[in-house]
């Protein structure tokens, strides 16, 4: 192996990495269906983002024609300290399946938050600096969007406010103290301290919460205080826009080396690395200027693309937020406890969904146990414990290969390991001892959180 | 910041990583003193450490001449999977500190073991794999060398026990849960699994544990089971010798930017990272090349350098290791269970003994409040969060830094970050909720262990 051209991990020099964003709409002939204001139905104006969101984001949320944005150089700097992330060429797993197939993957789990949102939340914090604000609030589920936000505002010097979904809480209590050490609060959610928590906790007691939930209430906390805005790691197209500098790094690598991907693997929760990691081939196919295979992968106990319904419903379970098109499960969709990690979210980026709605992408799902198995051999050959939820594109990342071994094509899989599983150690220790199990919902239970969906012209 | 010349991050191209390790030994004029076979009093030959320690790793204990020893290839294939480590320049820790120093960090956290350990771990695993063993026994303190060879052995494919201290394998359970994942299995020592075990467990019951009892009890095993060895994560020399690829890498990228450090600084437990980070500086040292300050920091709790004696004793607490000569605290002491993470071990690395026994290096004691509210200040500004161990070096890096301010001299500083903290966080949750305290043994307890010294002509 030592002799090959192509190192094990490719690295840009700092003066290679991306200076602007790439943003996905401006290449989009159907646009993302805009955000609706619940009580009117009306696309969502700037003044009524405002109180939810700073100005710069509001900007960004709405902009979808610029096709690049100046990433600011605070931001670059602080880039800087943990990016460029490698792309790495996976030689042992390659050699571990015997496959033809060049498998590469892009690591962003080289961070104290563990994991990719570390680029979005550095700017959503940079720019609440500069608008002057005292600080944010947010939601974490699997707890890694929260870590990186509490860095991101601990480097500012910014208030930080977080609402962790109750059952995570519990699960990864060691999550909560590198929050704490980095200076934010976390409350456990659904709780008591605010209106729409006492509201779901009434109604649903012993709940263990929901990414919905915890929106909600961080929503509620931002808008009552004088100061704070809130901030969200997925779904919003501002998201996938810092995010865009995964897939900039990737194809300036790849570029390098004169590779061309055949295919590009990403788990999907929200839609923040997916779409972040696609951004730029996205837009060669879009312009017509190459061909890829573009394949999310969602949680079988979570499948919005593969079984939600494309239409109009709220981000949150509390109904207090915009109304977004997208592939979703229905607000009040809760993934069964027994699931592992993060990709619970019931809903899906609306330009992904977009895209998918136009067949520019695939989607898959797989379930729990067969993720496991999949993040252990990797774990063994590759020497990076992963990720659940990028564990998830390993497994078709894998499946891909193996297809390739019997047709003995060699194809070239480039897949997103988002992460580290760290702070994932209950479920590996549940998957260790035999004791994991898989859970798909049945039509009956998505029919009847869909059947709740809003109602919109 | 971002017109400096000097990049965040300075990663070395896979052609330009080490091909030999370097041996500090082939350049002291005073050897370390050899071990010594406690039985007879004499130096311990290749034959009576073969059934404890592989063939090659034997040969490579008992080499002070050869300077340089090649890697081999499969060794330095795993090595491209996680290495080069990066050397950052601290720009923010500069910044937040307003000092003149320059300061550099060597970071060998971004691997799964989470540590410097698997430099070593691997050499180890792929030493035992060529000479047809099953496997290897080995003992693991807080927990990253058990890991670190976990994932050797796994990537070898060879069987792996671990007997953890009993107070890391209750405060740390998903250490376990990471080496069960890699296939090894864990114990928690003392254990009833072998013979010391059952002795220590007598004499003491209710013990927590030491480095020193672990050892004991994975020799035991080693030597009565058929086709294993024992394999050690620190002191040997063996280890410094694979560990100076941390310092051969630092080397190299600070002379690509030409720059001169005034002063090295590393943790020290049983010296590996500070014997494989300075290596290469202390051998020009040696030669009388070049002249740096070169400083050891131990934990005010387990002070061998600084409070320890210069004489023979046990490795092991159950006294059936061969007899180094080395700064200890007497092979029965066991620091106060309040003393959090690693560097625990009674006493230091012989070669490491020895040139500070002979001046050519300092050695200071830090508290561990101190050193946890140095940990919180890096991760804050630095965005790593660093384990215990680790932060020993921050906490001297910071205090020299801070001279320079007040003297307005721009000394370069190098220090080795050895690790993250990902795994520590009963620790940090202690120290966030400010019920983390300090201990330092009184000269009576350094006595009475001391006191039990072998006596050895």
């Amino acid at each position: 192996m030592s002799e090959n051209k192509i190192p094990y991990k490719i690295y840009l020099e700092e003066d290679e990495m991306p200076k602007a964003w790439y943003n996905l709409r401006a290449d989009m002939k159907n646009k993302p269906a805009p955000l609706l204001n619940p009580g009117t139905g009306k696309p969502l104006t700037k003044e009524e983002l405002a109180p939810i969101f700073c100005e710069e984001l509001v900007n960004q949320e709405l902009d979808d024609t610029t096709p690049y944005i100046d990433i600011p150089t605070e931001i670059r700097d602080f880039y800087k300290m943990y990016r460029p992330s490698p792309l790495v060429r996976a030689y042992c797993l390659e050699k571990k399946l015997g496959t033809p197939a060049k498998i590469y993957y892009k690591f962003e789990g080289n961070n104290t938050s563990g994991s990719h949102k570390l680029n979005s939340a550095i700017a959503q914090a940079y720019y609440a600096k500069k608008q002057g604000l005292k600080g944010v609030t947010t939601e974490t589920g699997a707890g890694q969007w929260g870590t990186a936000l509490s860095m991101a505002c601990s480097y500012f010097d910014l208030d930080c406010k977080v609402f962790m979904v109750k059952v995570s809480y519990e699960q990864k209590p060691f999550r909560r103290e590198v929050m704490r050490t980095y200076g934010a609060s976390v409350v456990p959610s659904p709780s008591e301290t605010t209106e729409v928590g006492k509201k779901i906790l009434a109604e649903h007691p012993g709940t263990t919460g929901s990414l919905g939930c915890a929106i909600s209430e961080a929503v509620e906390v931002a808008t009552k205080s004088e100061g704070y805005r809130y901030v969200l790691g997925s779904v919003l197209n501002q998201v996938l826009l810092h995010q865009s500098v995964i897939g900039l790094e990737t194809k300036i690598a790849l570029d390098k080396y004169g590779i061309k991907p055949d295919m590009i693997i990403g788990c999907a929760g929200g839609g923040s690395n997916l779409g972040g990691l696609i951004g730029p081939f996205m837009g060669e196919k879009l312009r017509g200027e190459a061909d890829y295979r573009i394949i999310a992968v969602e949680p079988a106990s979570c499948p919005s693309f593969t079984r939600g319904t494309y239409a109009y419903d709220f981000c949150d379970t509390g109904m207090i937020c915009p109304l977004a098109k997208m592939y979703t499960l229905g607000s009040s969709f809760i993934p069964s406890a027994n699931h592992a990690g993060g990709l619970r979210f019931h809903g899906m980026s609306s330009t992904l969904s977009q895209l998918y709605h136009d067949g520019y992408m695939e989607a898959t799902s797989v379930e729990q146990t067969s993720v496991f198995e999949a993040a252990e051999m990797f774990a063994r050959v590759e020497g990076i414990l992963p990720a659940p939820e990028s564990s998830h594109a390993i497994r078709v990342a894998i499946d891909e290969a193996l297809k390739c071994k019997e047709t003995g094509e060699e194809k070239t899989i480039v897949f997103g390991l988002t992460g580290t599983g760290y702070f994932d150690l209950v479920a590996y220790q549940k998957y260790n001892d035999g004791e994991m199990s898989d859970y798909i919902p049945t039509d009956e239970e998505i029919a009847a959180s869909v059947a709740k969906l809003p109602k919109v012209e």
